[in-house]
């Protein structure tokens, strides 16, 4: 399929760089690096030859949550979204735009935010779960009191923001102790993100924000697949989720999945069939995933060509108000 | 569907009913506590009413698991075992059992589990995930190289187990704090027992033993939702993953599934195109959910009627090669 | 779900209720004749109870289309859209109509169609397969030469056209002698309504008239699970079909399938993957069927609460343009 | 996936050959013809170049079926089940055979079967639809009191036939007329398969003889997308129908699926929701069919792994109880 949009697409500053060499083996590290600096050439090239005419950038993971010291973590992300904003103007058919954003103090990524949209164009802000604030070993979830503000002056520009994955802190994480391998994408990533994403919910942040949406990667990071259940256990006692409705409904409502590093079709099938085929957007992972292996799986995955239309096009258009 | 089989059926005795307490809300405690001690009259009612035939029970959870005085863990799985045995000897043709194993000494465990399955007549064990060893914050996961010696005893004997989840410990999931609703079955539950799940198909038991089946509850605790992304990160490095296959092939070849307090049709059926209906097994989790709800929705869930006999009673008879 | 909306319900008048006679047990056809009947009572009562808000009402099958003599097949089709368009005067927020056409006189039938349209204010209409003409053993397909105009009429009004099934003549099908209950509809009427909604699709009506819709009850006649078989064969040679496009291609950008008598999950899954859930709607076939069987269906049929309310509800809105 | 075994596999004779022009374009017809006639070189090329190890084959459609002149009818079955045998006995390892029958003549058709199962050594019998009888108008079809001895030996020699598709007779079928398009393959294939199966199921067949088991091609000639409407609506009355159970009990304890000729996940997908993995088989109705479209979709359709071994193998081993 042509016109692909795809949502989940990285890039690195040299700041930043250094946190992708653990997602590669040493072999591979010099080309993923290459990739990650590069917007012109290979990006657009592959781009070009899997049918992907737009593509809504955004910064390495962890990157700004990483970087405890919160003057410099806004200096960074301001960094990060004017050389980002450099390549869209020079690409504005190809390229756009989700802020990083300092979360380590809301305030200041509450004015970036404003920055990136109202005067750099961008479609929203993509954030790498947890922010460490002050010491290394201090985070931040986002449902905490301290992001109320930030999250008004969110839901006010009426963007989406895309909840993407971090590793867990090793001084958090115990259970993966000798198991190097279940972290990052394979399972850790999923475990982290979809705990953030249902405390979000949890939170109440739907109910004060109604109109705002949240975009998760990898068709859901396991949530579809269980937010039954989740409902049919809430439904015994809610034991202090402060939200008023059931998950299930806030998923339906105001989450949209991308297909992420996930192509798979029973998990778009079960995805679907809790979501609906309008919450659902094709999206690699790039450079972390190969467009050959995104595209060559959407394209062909059976499901109608009605709904590959609007899950590889028109559902990102129509949420991200693109003018294509 | 007369004539099911149910898998994950838990009792309490009186050392170990306090485990369950804070899976009830306070006026629901008296009603569970009741039905956990129960096992002739509500019990096998329940299993009248609803078309079970047959349940293989297992003590709550964590129990054992969370005994961490080794001596007292020993007995405690003992009397356990006698009492459900004396019940079995009673009603030979409506329940089996799982063995409760003092895991924090892996020889007892052995020793215990060979003495439930020859002289007791069980079906294998039931374990809660990890247990604690001689200290509350002290604990083991069973791809440890102390278990070693018991997985080839737990092999040699012909006899499934089942990972059946337990609540992390707070001082080891910080990422709770805060959230008390995420604990339980709403999402810690899959969590652990995902990743402890991970743990061992990643360790090579299944290499060394290659025809140990071990059971998931709750559709696989999340775990097919996302396998294809878990082996296709791992082909681009395993990471110190010591196993010789795919996380996948270990799926399909040593993992069984119910569906225990997952009433769910996508869920199920993105379970059933990763893992075949063979491996599927139904299950309800009582007295934590309803043979009403389990029975309800597995009766009439649109699958093949074919798929229903297997699921509902015919591999759990393969599987455990019953008498019925 | 309150707020239904249901498409394929039947009247009968006086002069077509006979044609319905066959379709009910002896010891029925009391019941059913009255319910064809009524409007204001028990066809109320029973949306009432299952939560259908509006229906879009038809005259039963075959009626106007067995109607051989052609000047009464005019008047009979006049007087039950008279009828109908008083029954909806008086219940503007409950009933629309599709109207009955003269196919036999394609000019009388686009005369009709456009009184129904602009006049009634009708939401297009509903044809029960082949009209016979003249005599009882001559029939008319639409996809015959003489319709070319009565299409470019029903096109230019812009409304949907409902293609609902009919028993073929027994002297035309000798495949059922001896089999009468292969006959209606089990089996004769999806075989006779597929062929003809192909015969459509492939005589190039779509091509001319581009922004047609046709709907097919029954989650699509049959159609859907074959619709790649059809486009496979075609791609090795046209064999005389004049369409330009795939068959697929058709039922994917001009068919619209309800779900009237064919309450079933795989069949609407399937349905689904090959159409998308934009173009499904619910509908009963009141009172052939029961709302009761429809609505408990449809209300826990496992989709996702979007799609059930597209399906439900707001596809229906969208392609018929309703003021609810 | 290697190892694959194929049950829809058609050669000709030069007495039957003329009978497959029809289903080629004229430019195509000699390639066609040259499969149809060669067992050793193209097919065993195609068989080892996509993982076919093994293809039980029968002659073209209609062939035998389709010689009114009973005596010849006998005569030809005999030459082709020779000849074929003759082949199987030069690759043993890579052809079985279903018996051509001249079910003209019932009696000389069961002595014929008997032939073929017991000093051929064939694994049943294929059929392709009606028989035409003594002139070209007479046609039985197979649920006729005329052939209950019949399948009284059918059912004693405990292997399954195949229920393949032919054309309908022009005369008996005018509904295709001016349309070409929709014979054969395209959709006329399906309408006379499915009743004609539809018939024995109805007969009672499977009554008297609950072991016998039916194949049909192409993914069940569309009977499992409608299948619970059948049922629904002999549940209202049997008007005739002769069988003591519903259509879908038939359906799941004497009928098998293949895949020939309907390479397609949607359709794929609801058979399995219908009849259990365990029913359906791999075929590529060679000729007709390309190996590389059957097997390219068979090898990465998105089904389990387990489930993929049992369809492309595991069913055909154990229903044909074959030897490799
Ligand atoms: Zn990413
Ligand atoms: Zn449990
Ligand atoms: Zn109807
Ligand atoms: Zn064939």
């Amino acid at each position: 399929m042509n016109g692909k949009i795809a949502l989940e697409e990285h890039f690195a500053i040299n700041d930043t760089i250094e946190d992708s060499r653990v997602y590669a083996r040493p072999e591979m590290w010099e080309g993923l690096r290459a990739k990650l600096l590069d917007f012109e050439t290979e990006r657009l090239d592959q781009m070009d030859e899997h049918g992907v005419e737009y593509a809504i950038l955004s910064l390495n993971s962890p990157a700004v949550q990483a970087i405890f010291d919160v003057p410099r973590a806004i200096e960074v992300a301001r960094k990060a979204n004017d050389l980002l904003a450099e390549q869209i103007a020079r690409h504005p058919k190809r390229f756009g735009g989700f802020a990083a954003l300092p979360m380590q103090d809301p305030d200041a990524a509450a004015r970036e935010l404003e920055r990136c949209v109202q005067q750099l164009g961008f479609h929203g802000f993509l954030v790498n779960g947890f922010c460490q604030v002050g010491s290394e070993d201090r985070v931040a979830y986002y449902d905490g009191d301290q992001y109320r503000d930030f999250w008004s002056v969110a839901a006010a520009l009426k963007k989406p923001f895309y909840m993407h994955p971090r590793d867990p802190l090793a001084s958090r994480e115990p259970i993966y102790d000798g198991n190097p391998w279940l972290c990052g994408p394979t399972w850790a990533f999923a475990v982290e993100t979809s705990i953030h994403a249902l405390r979000l919910m949890g939170s109440g942040l739907f109910d004060r924000h109604p109109e705002l949406q949240m975009v998760l990667g990898h068709l859901g990071e396991g949530i579809p697949f269980n937010v039954w259940r989740i409902d049919h256990i809430l439904r015994k006692g809610r034991r202090g989720m402060a939200a008023e409705k059931e998950i299930g409904e806030y998923l339906r409502s105001n989450v949209h999945l991308t297909t992420s590093g996930n192509f798979r079709a029973p998990t778009l099938l079960s995805s679907m069939l809790e979501m609906g085929s309008d919450r659902i957007m094709f999206s690699v992972d790039y450079p972390f995933e190969k467009h050959a292996d995104a595209a060559s799986w959407f394209d062909t995955v059976h499901i109608s060509e009605n709904d590959r239309r609007k899950i590889g096009r028109d559902n990102a258009i129509k949420l991200f108000d693109l003018k294509l």
